[in-house]
């Protein structure tokens, strides 16, 4: 079951609504004698944090993590480690109108019809800041995989895609878009800031990459790393579509072009040749870097008014006011991280748990 | 963990090998009093049967389904279905010169990484055979929510879609490759045959979609609906991209062009005026039509020699003899299909366990 | 997996060590719109909370509960229900020698043989108190089964037990002891004092039945309702033996003595003419009173010095010092009740999931 | 969920109905690399195999199990390992005439007022015969675990209990009621003859002790190992009480009586000097014998007539005639071994993946 539970080994479960008093995540399984304090994990929320520049939501909150439980001696002791984030800008009123209204593109109105009842403010449960609390327990699993190193980025917002032959690793954290190409960082600024002042949005795709991963981590038949990565990444918010190595791509090539050849390499193990696979065969790591891409859909929250119906059924027009990302991908980028990092970890103890 | 189990409340265990006695699937969670026998399950493994075309793999297998519990007098009873299919054209030989290579593309390496010992035969474990054991899962998944029908079929092969303005849905159960659109049926034709001839493979995209789905099946925040057959569907063999109603070609629009608007229906439901999130929101059905498009790469076996190296850790060239699918993904319509269907029946219930 | 997580349908995650700044339990899966303050679970806190008489320990603890999400309006929405406690009374000097000794019945040792480290402080996550957080999490299950009525009492300590035809449930509430029959109260106070005052501590037996459970809760073969209850009984701190019905005494008996005949009773349902089954056959609730009875070994935190060993191996006596319970099996009682009525609420879900 | 199946890294589900065409198990998460054969199973099946003396039931079966998948070389291969074992004595006449009547202590009225449709011949899934596939899963459990030695004996028929003093364990094997004493194995013999007889049962109390067990197997709080021992003694058939250590007797005594005292021991590791608490602390193991007492209720189907209602609500007297054991107890000392061992080895891998 587990509906607010994920991972097998190395599980986190997260609770707390947008404009409730808290958010957080317990993060179970964790292994013993890890070094671990608030200041592991805070940079990845900083990374993640709203309102740090024009691109992203006014929103304003520190998201400063406390550490509740499972850490002594500043050691991890193996037993669940409770983090919590206290929401402090909770501006209610900002929506307060969409009590009665369904905005087109929420889940305002599935939760209603699951639920009959909900917290319309912010989106209660529903909202994206519920993945700070993600972004949290993914610090955590990176220490866990302490072999792997993930890195994501913004490929692409709306039909705006980098171009790999600029790709600089080392441009993603100095501009407000995680962008490696340091043109299309130019061009997203112009394009972002105008959606943003023509009260629209625009979607992205988001790529991770975590190298380091060695062979042999994933569970066939329905605990494949891939298939547990699918459900990680299109469990975001906002996310339409997920691909692992070449994807939708790779359904156009023949067998030959889409072979990813090897030959000898060190230590007796393979040098590919190719990676159209993404690092993953059969539901299992190859040594590969493990690479993923992931759809953003655009903000449903904008200023363009909408058709929609409200909670006694009659037509009204819905322009979603407040303080929004005009993309949400863009803070997507340590979200799809942390589910990568959540993901590999979970995989190396499962994998452990098995085959010794 | 639950490495060979999918499911939350509806669950079903698949166990079996590509050239062992048998393979099967156990489903366990299913409601007591649906009327099942093999008459039930058999077409749906007769559309996945091999051997039934020169597009598919000459393998022949009748694929006779037997079961060995969980149904009395005619009717499930409530425990745990089990369902056997033998084994029966194996030719190991086939296969006998895999066991010490690597073909490049397929899990033979890394099920060694991991295990350090596999079935080489016909992949074993890997072989897309077991998705015949899904398959009967998904029938007996089919009876459990008779108010959903669910329909694939292949949309693109290589990479020639079907045109849309063409669609007759009545042609998918009539042409070798489940094709919606007669024109491209016969191009694929061609296509795959040259594929077949040259020894070589090609990809294809499937689309699935279920009507019929009210609003409010998916449990936010990690077992959402979504994200459930985002797993569903990266979990099947040769898959590599999934995507929700427009997937990535949501992540170029802007979010007036992404919006399903919505105006006053019957019975105080919202009618939507497109579908571009594909009948979810917020991991929770809309009511709308559930919609995914699923891309398979194509079959890696192939006759052209590849380089690789074998477990020595030699380099070789693979040639991969024997019988295959040129285009994997078109025996994959049926598995799509019983994946979708066991999903949206998983959620059925455990909507049903919390809100009654 | 679910280290820090009971439950299947209705499931809860505790988190927190005895002198950390906080504990707390994520209730996961309760059915939305249920009516739920702290008001709704802080009378059960204090029924388990401790200094309250000089029969348990005098540590001093308002366990006044935070209810951190989950609730909107006063009503449950579906999510994740976040339950904090905050520890004010931590006096960490108490438990400062038992850094370097292993407590003989204690997991100190085990816990260190395990983790390599451990959380000292007050047994840390091995205390008796993360109890409180079962007890705050089983408020909230009485929520979702009111058709039911869960009771405990002592039944015995040491080896003085109560005389049933003195029962009466209305005095349960009004000694220390949670005991219905007021010579045994009596009785108790005088050894539970002597045993207090000799530095020592004494075993008991809680009772727990519910009443109003219908036939047809518990699901075979390995989520049988008397399984659960036995792990949920189990996993109390300090129980060493838990017994359904007639237990160990349904062992001496013939066939004859333990039958538990039936008759045509009202509505078509059977009138039972005696229980000695507790009210579970097959794994299913028989629409009987659910009865089972629970063994607490005696404190082990005792003033008395008892042989062991510290963490560099030597030979040391360890007397415990500090504020303990001279019969923890007392304040079980409260703990008792959570998880049986945590077992029935997840059974109820898990039975309507399945069905109808 | 998973109510069919038990584990949590080492999972196995069963499925199976007495009068069906077989049952079987599937067992998931074994490590690759261990030898396993039909062999290493049949002697576990064969000690628990109805018809081998006067004192258990009539019935017939070879039990007979094969090996499906799992398995290549002779060695696992980390996939699920698929047991199956044939139905072959199915009278079904003989339960005929419990269709419509419900028999007191059994689960009939139970699954009809859960199912509303149930298998009633021979108890349909309800039937002791399910344990053999547990017998079968515990075998290949066993190979998961060389150090431990898992071993069961009959402790008490009847009020007729053993005397340790004579206890010598190569007797165990040699009588038909698994009795370690020589002269309690002929007053059973006696007794259990005399209940057959008079067309009656009887209960016993089964002790099984596991020695080899390493410190640190378990996991608190929610795995402890006590409590996943408890649900799965108290999930075999008839069971109505579980202990562990001293179980119910501890509850009777002072702290100082209980203790466990330890003093230095080989490699820096404690030397108990007494194992009330049978080898487990804190939910974790101590490295001492892990020892359960597990209490069997006697066989409900006795020729005695017992008065209940039918079907139809009306007024019965039920004998239940056909074959059954005099004391299911007895052939319960295999189960309860393989319940041991499946726990031990799921406790084993659990243990490696948290802690390495």
């Amino acid at each position: 079951m587990s509906m607010n539970t994920f991972g097998r080994v190395l599980r986190f479960t997260t609770w707390g609504e947008s404009h409730g008093p808290a958010l957080g995540a317990v993060v179970d399984g964790c292994p013993p004698g890890l070094k671990l304090s608030e200041s592991d994990i805070q940079p990845f929320l900083d990374a993640r944090r709203p309102g740090t520049s024009k691109f992203t939501t006014q929103r304003s909150e520190p998201d400063q993590v406390k550490i509740l439980s499972g850490v002594f001696e500043g050691r991890t002791t193996g037993t669940p480690i409770s983090l919590m984030i206290e929401n402090t800008d909770q501006r209610s009123k900002d929506y307060g109108e969409i009590a009665q209204s369904y905005r087109p593109g929420h889940a305002d109105y599935a939760y209603d019809a699951k639920y009959g009842h909900r917290d319309y403010r912010g989106g209660g449960r529903s909202s994206a800041r519920e993945t700070a609390a993600r972004v949290a327990a993914g610090a955590v699993a990176r220490l866990v995989i302490p072999e792997v190193r993930v890195r994501a980025w913004v490929e692409q917002i709306g039909p705006h895609a980098i171009d790999y032959a600029r790709f600089d690793e080392s441009l993603i954290g100095t501009n407000p878009f995680f962008c490696p190409d340091p043109v299309a960082a130019e061009e997203w600024a112009r394009i972002v800031d105008a959606a943003r002042l023509a009260g629209s949005s625009i979607g992205a795709v988001v790529t991770v990459e975590a190298t380091g991963v060695p062979a042999g981590w994933g569970a066939p038949i329905y605990a494949k790393l891939d298939a547990d990565l699918a459900a990680a990444m299109m469990g975001i918010n906002a996310v339409k579509g997920v691909e692992i190595g070449d994807g939708f791509a790779a359904a156009t090539l023949s067998g030959e072009a889409n072979a990813d050849p090897m030959r000898p390499g060190a230590d007796g193990k393979p040098e590919f040749l190719a990676n159209h696979a993404g690092g993953i065969a059969g539901g299992i790591s190859t040594g590969q870097p493990v690479r993923c891409r992931v759809a953003f859909k655009p903000t449903s929250s904008i200023l363009t008014p909408v058709p929609s119906i409200n909670s006694a059924g009659d037509a009204v027009d819905v322009r979603t006011k407040g303080r929004h990302d005009p993309c949400v991908g863009i803070r997507g980028v340590p979200v799809v991280e942390a589910m990568m990092a959540l993901v590999l970890a979970d995989h190396k103890l499962l994998h452990r748990a098995q085959c010794g």
